[in-house]
């Protein structure tokens, strides 16, 4: 529990009707996407930059913690009041487009800007915000960017760094930053909105985000390939691409994947299908749509798959992307608990991967479907267990473990998208040498010399 | 003059051939394009990042100052050793590619290597690095990288950061990192890699580049399209980008430059040309180059463009290039000394921009003729002076103070290219609060407590 004194100060601060500190909203702010559950000591709602600012610099002298949160839908528990303290929560005010400026071709938003809303927003003036992590329909542009989400279109068009043009934030002791410009260019200073975005909130409080954005392409069609084995696919993903073709989207679903999906939505796919792609490929003009199906299929086709089907109309696209939405929830039918870790390689070492990924289960007799972004080299890896079966989990994690160390073996890393947050701050000692984890150390305390601002996170 | 202790000691670490500390060596290694000049102590020329390593360990115990430098071609003094120390030199070992890796698309180079080095190497194998600065002939890529260098396809391609995969680098103290990976997509940890590029060699010593390649497309045009006004081609370069252009360059050249072109060069160009838009398209197939000069020509001609050229073979396309490639000498023909700034605005604001730049002119009764890089917001401002009169140069560097004010209340940079180094330096008032700049030391001490790397650039 708040100590009342620092409960009445934050009223003064943000009003009686902006904070709360009851069991339901202690609750309602407990958890986020991975289920584990910490409660806060008390939730606020700022209204605007300046209440930040003055929350902020009562906590830093007061050595209060802060937890910023966006939709709460991550994966590694980055929103996570670990420590109690307060959690800081932008859906109530600081929730606005507060402009789309199309002669710059820019947005600027609040942080609890949800993304669809923008993107629905920004493609009614013709403009197009491609970063699309799957829970783009509620997840917040705030986290978005302090998680630097990825998502399927990726593969043509980078993930939400490439998108950050500049920012507003408050650092730890209250004060105001501005980082970036609405220019395309800019080289003074340190690259400072740089390093706040992926930094889970550990550095600076976002209260401003200038965003990117890109004319809509006019014509799109999307593709459905399928392989005799993973093998085969993999060779396809990095081959078609390294021959020139630049698909927004190359999502990958295995075999038993494929066999879940069949299992629990009756989805018609080829009997003997080893692994599937699926994309979708864009162009201003229909000749480069037809040139990058063309590149993609005779790429497929080189290496091994069977039947290549492609869809320009809206309902036989959905189709096409059917498989693929819902595989999440299908895989499911192979264990009650999902452990599910993101790892990225570089894209030529993804059949090697996923051929060593799929012997660590035999090794445990897990099922380990996979599916994900193979376009940019990111899957999505699911150790499917028994939820009740404490040995199930303990070797669930272990094999978890032996995933994370060959991924980095081969180049790769231990999050392509989720983040360190709480779930891989163990691990980070996989990844980093000593001198590097020193350097992550010393820049948080550059920017929050009292660790105030989500401490725990990524190991820190 | 370097103590001999440390000479002895630096010998030892390089091996006698390596390292210098002769007039000749001191002058050769005193200046870059700013011609300003600061002879080092000693210039060593490390063999390999272990070297590096160990002369940074040698200088952080003995506190010397290190200036680490790539080709000496910038244009704001950030490889000058201003307060001497020894220069770190990587054109005579460090001067390798390293590895082109066809199937992830990226290449692994040393900071030694020259742009262009790298520029045709990939292109041989069908692949594209496009940053490409006007130093490309000669400029390290390790420089690039540390200046964030920009060039003329950043319109469409974007600068060096968003080619910058990972990095390797030997902190102050001489311990090794690595930052990023070869993958698409890593959000584990701080982005070590995007703060070190752009920070001109003040938080670590670059010793290793990952850098992402292209497919090179397959066609390309030039075009040049002459207007009435600055204004009007102003309005034509954001008004065609928000249309949905998105050409590889969209360079500008004033009515000045125009008239210096002529008059130097003798080149035909239309009397009554108030500015010129030259640039390139490019694509994978001939229809979408051709829907590149649709978009804009219309929207060109909207903005009241004279005429519209276009060219497709490589000896028309370098007729219309020639203008722009020679501007920058020929515009002296307005004074002995230029006093060259490469501001960076909004693109919306470029026409406010330049009005309120030849004001400045005007009221100091100086030329100042402007070209660039419209297509992206980032224009050279060229004040021309008598270098001879002392008068002269001390109004044309308050000039350029009232530029900067301008630039920057507009919602614009200092610099758009060139860094902030020595010459820029003292306007980071002008564009940085307190809290900024206070930020921007935290951050310099986490990387160099005892400031030995490249000390005094940036106003550090």
């Amino acid at each position: 529990m708040l100590d009342k004194k620092y409960f009445k100060a934050f009223q003064n601060i943000v009003g009686k009707e902006n904070i709360f500190d009851d069991k339901a909203h202690m609750i309602a702010y407990s958890y986020d996407a991975t289920r584990e559950r910490y409660e806060p000591d008390a939730v606020l709602f700022p209204k605007d930059e300046f209440d930040v600012s003055n929350i902020l610099k009562y906590c830093n002298e007061n050595q209060i913690v802060i937890t910023p949160r966006g939709a709460g839908s991550g994966f590694t528990g980055g929103a996570l009041p670990a420590n109690g303290g307060i959690v800081l929560a932008f859906e109530k005010h600081m929730n606005k487009i507060l402009e789309i400026d199309t002669k710059n071709m820019l947005a600027i938003v609040q942080p609890g800007v949800v993304n669809m809303d923008l993107q629905r927003h920004v493609e009614e003036l013709g403009l197009f915000y491609p970063p699309d992590p799957a829970s783009e329909q509620y997840s917040t542009l705030g986290g978005n960017v302090s998680e630097n989400a990825g998502g399927m279109r990726a593969a043509k068009y980078g993930i939400t760094k490439d998108y950050v043009m500049a920012l507003r934030a408050v650092l730890a002791n209250g004060d105001v930053i501005r980082a970036g410009k609405r220019t395309i260019k800019d080289v003074a200073g340190y690259n400072v909105a740089g390093i706040l975005t992926a930094s889970e909130g550990t550095l600076a409080v976002i209260t401003e985000i200038t965003l990117k954005l890109l004319p809509k392409p006019k014509y799109a069609s999307s593709y459905m390939a399928v392989f005799p084995s993973v093998e085969h696919a993999m060779n396809a993903v990095f081959k078609s691409l390294s021959a020139g073709a630049n698909p927004v989207a190359m999502e990958f679903i295995d075999a038993l994947s494929v066999r879940a999906i069949k299992e629990k939505l009756g989805v018609e796919l080829p009997e003997d299908a080893g692994a599937l792609l699926i994309g979708d490929v864009d162009g201003n003009v229909k000749e480069e749509v037809a040139f990058q199906i063309e590149t993609l299929q005779k790429s497929f086709e080189e290496n091994g798959c069977y039947t290549f089907d492609v869809a320009q109309e809206k309902e036989k696209r959905e189709k096409i992307w059917y498989a693929r939405r819902n595989v999440s929830q299908c895989v499911t039918v192979y264990g009650s608990k999902k452990l599910n870790e993101d790892i990225s390689v570089p894209r030529s070492k993804l059949p090697e991967a996923l051929n060593k990924i799929y012997k660590v289960g035999e090794k445990y007799g897990f099922n380990v479907p996979c599916f994900g972004h193979a376009g940019d080299g990111n899957i999505h890896v699911n150790v499917m267990v028994d939820g009740s079966n404490p040995k199930q989990l303990e070797n669930g994690h272990k094999a978890i473990e032996e995933v994370f160390q060959l991924v980095v073996d081969m180049g790769g890393t231990l999050s392509g998208e989720h983040g360190i947050g709480l779930s891989k701050a163990p691990f980070m000692e996989i990844a980093f040498n000593k001198a590097e984890l020193t350097l992550f150390k010393s820049l948080k305390k550059a920017f929050d010399p009292n660790n105030i601002l989500n401490p725990g996170k990524m190991g820190l």
